[in-house]
């Protein structure tokens, strides 16, 4: 039996959210939730754990190490926590089988979890919303899911000044790579290699690139690939020209181009071929998106897959989506000042009583209780003061829009209802203090 | 590599939530947190898992059977997905140490998880709504986790007459069982057994109550022991004749009473000195709240704890609270007809945009754009045809508020709004869409 003396920790990794840091929790996921629905998506969701082999059937029994699986103590069945909603999100497809609709447009936001060492932007539990198009093999559903994107991020004040959206595409990537020389069997660790290019010295690069085959001149040309994005507005000729690619190459491409358009996206896109975020995973596009002066990792990441879904079970459908984790983004809002100590984002009460008079204590509950009953917010002071001051600080405190002052003037039936954002102050009866705040 | 022929199924005694089901569950979900910000109680949120010994160091490591407890593999430590709130609340409240206000109101509605065998209310994961007041012994406290409770309920349609709070009082049940002659090293044994009571047969009853040194006179007693329960609002003195205790056993629950009727709950409450639902936890009330004919489990338990937050390595402090988890409600919804299937809770589109003329075609994505961009729920058909009624029904497949469709008037400018709930119809022009539907 543990006493008082011992204080437990919150594994490594993991978070607390008290009051304030669930408001900052649920205005990331508020505005997550508004973009999905309004962009036309259903909110789903799937079980915390799955069994272990419905990841370890596709990625290898080498991706334990970065799960938390687990067989329960006494069972004989083994689990995983979830590391990423697609798995979730194909079996549940299979098992609807003729009955999945064509497209359908579904998202999701549920906790995930990674057996990684918890560093900046990266944590062992986190949330993460998913927002996938089954059945849609166009380029407008591409488009979509990146306007979906930088919807929600908009409404969290990362406006398209703010944000970089740099795209990729397999089929431009792979002919450069095939262009430089790299040979069939070396493709995925060339795109490896170019995946790393930031994070490891020039020399140390050189000496990989080399050892995939190339020559001198293939590896300054590899160097340079997607060093200077280039504006998604771009005309496909000058794109073709600079990345010595054939036209025919650029057409999916293109299509993205024009549907970005049409959504007027344009300005917040860019054409960038060093991201790779697991080609071998993406079969089409691929993208990241960025806060605009590259700080922090990236906010989101996503393309098309059309057959991840039937490899973890699914049917054989087109789809594309995207990921995007709390924390991260969280630390982007927070580098530009957008969240505050999150107290700001917590609920405001409609009314807090106050009362000055004895005489009227016994009529806080009831007025507390009509209040709530109609829906109201409505709070009273846990102090034993008859001080105005503290009474209205408490008020403060708590954000509350008015405060409901109680006073001798009870005995008529009259009560103050001041306006704690403007300052101004009325009387009124206390009969129609659920009617004065609207509600009822 | 498992392919399409492979289907995976969820773990036993979890769910996958497809939209409609989804939806119930945020109706259920909304209910609580509206009651909950309205009676002024703050959000909060601890981690999936939790380090075993934060389970095991108060129950002992018996309690290991109904967790999911387990060791990452090749791991050290060792976790457990959490099976309650009450322990990361108290390990929260007591990382605040003097930071932490008196009293504190705090819920919270995570996944909870049970290694039990599944059966009908009683899943292995579920929902969890959990309230708790921390520094408040007063038994105003104890009614308004009630009231909160009721509010939630109320909203969901099962109102003062859908529900019964059944109250018993630990000081009450104790002095009873004392009267029957229970030895104190008894009295858990005893409470065990009036738990079992109605699923146990009476002569199962009968032996185990003269095990417990029950005389035959006292067993009857004992067997009638809450079998009717009392209106709430019954009179101490009757009551203490009824129990045969002395006034002063009372005085609590008296209290109480005169805080339910404050908050007017007593129609709903009754005394029931029955529910026992584990009083080793419980220091004072204990309640859970019925469907007012019985029919399923609990929909939920609560009572005051005043030594619990303290047990798990929290503060010395007075507590109270209460948790609702979804399978039962959500029986109990479903039950009275108050769900239907769950897809008239989904979110209806405020716009859903069908184009008749293909010159109009481009100008559906600029539209939705706009329309999405001003906060609205738009749509559009993905259907491949130019047939009104096949592209209304579609509208109204989800529930869409409006029609925009799209002909050849667009190239004047003009569009056709028809209301799907009244059926109305007229012309707009394209460009006053946005206000047209009351934001922008």
């Amino acid at each position: 039996m543990a006493g008082s003396s011992h204080v437990y920790q919150a594994p490594r990794g993991t978070r607390d959210f008290l009051p304030a840091d669930m408001a900052i929790r649920l205005h990331i996921e508020q505005a997550w939730r508004t973009a999905s629905i309004n962009h036309g998506f259903d909110e789903i969701e799937g079980p915390t754990f799955e069994h272990l082999e419905l990841y370890t059937d596709k990625s290898g029994p080498g991706i334990e190490s970065e799960l938390f699986s687990f067989r329960r103590t006494g069972g004989e069945t083994d689990f995983a926590l979830r590391p990423e909603f697609t798995p979730t999100l194909a079996r549940m497809a299979a098992a609807m089988g003729r009955g999945l609709q064509q497209p359908t447009r579904w998202f999701s936001m549920p906790w995930h979890y990674r057996a990684e060492r918890p560093q900046r932007g990266r944590l062992r539990e986190f949330r993460q919303w998913n927002i996938d198009v089954i059945g849609d093999e166009s380029a407008s559903a591409d488009a979509e899911t990146i306007a979906v994107a930088l919807n929600a991020l908009g409404q969290l004040g990362l406006g398209p000044d703010a944000v970089r959206v740099r795209i990729s595409h397999r089929n431009v990537v792979n002919r450069m790579l095939s262009d430089l020389g790299v040979a069939d069997d070396k493709v995925t660790a060339a795109q490896d290699l170019l995946d790393k290019r930031d994070r490891i010295d020039a020399s140390a690069f050189k000496e990989k690139a080399a050892a995939l085959g190339l020559d001198a001149a293939a590896i300054e040309r590899f160097q340079a690939m997607g060093a200077e994005p280039v504006p998604a507005s771009t005309d496909p000729a000058t794109l073709a020209e600079a990345w010595s690619v054939p036209a025919e190459t650029l057409e999916e491409l293109v299509a993205l181009r024009d549907e970005l358009a049409a959504r007027d996206l344009l300005d917040a896109c860019e054409w960038d071929m060093s991201v790779v975020r697991g080609l071998a995973y993406y079969t089409g596009c691929v993208w990241e998106i960025h806060e605009a002066s590259g700080n922090e990792r990236a906010i989101a990441g996503g393309g098309r897959y059309d057959t991840l879904v039937e490899s973890f079970g699914g049917p054989s459908v087109p789809a594309c989506g995207f990921g995007m984790g709390d924390v991260v983004l969280e630390l982007v809002l927070q580098d530009r000042g957008l969240l505050g100590d999150g107290t700001d984002l917590l609920p405001r009460p409609d009314a807090f009583i106050v009362c000055l008079d004895e005489a009227a204590d016994a009529q806080v509950v009831p007025m507390l209780t009509s209040l709530r009953n109609a829906g109201l917010h409505a709070r009273a002071s846990d102090k034993a003061t008859r001080n105005l001051g503290k009474l209205l600080k408490d008020a403060g405190r708590c954000q509350a829009r008015h405060a409901v002052i109680l006073g001798e003037e009870l005995a008529k039936g009259m009560v103050q209802v001041k306006d704690l954002d403007s300052g101004e102050q009325q009387a009124i009866q206390a009969s129609e203090l659920v009617s004065h705040f609207g509600a009822g």
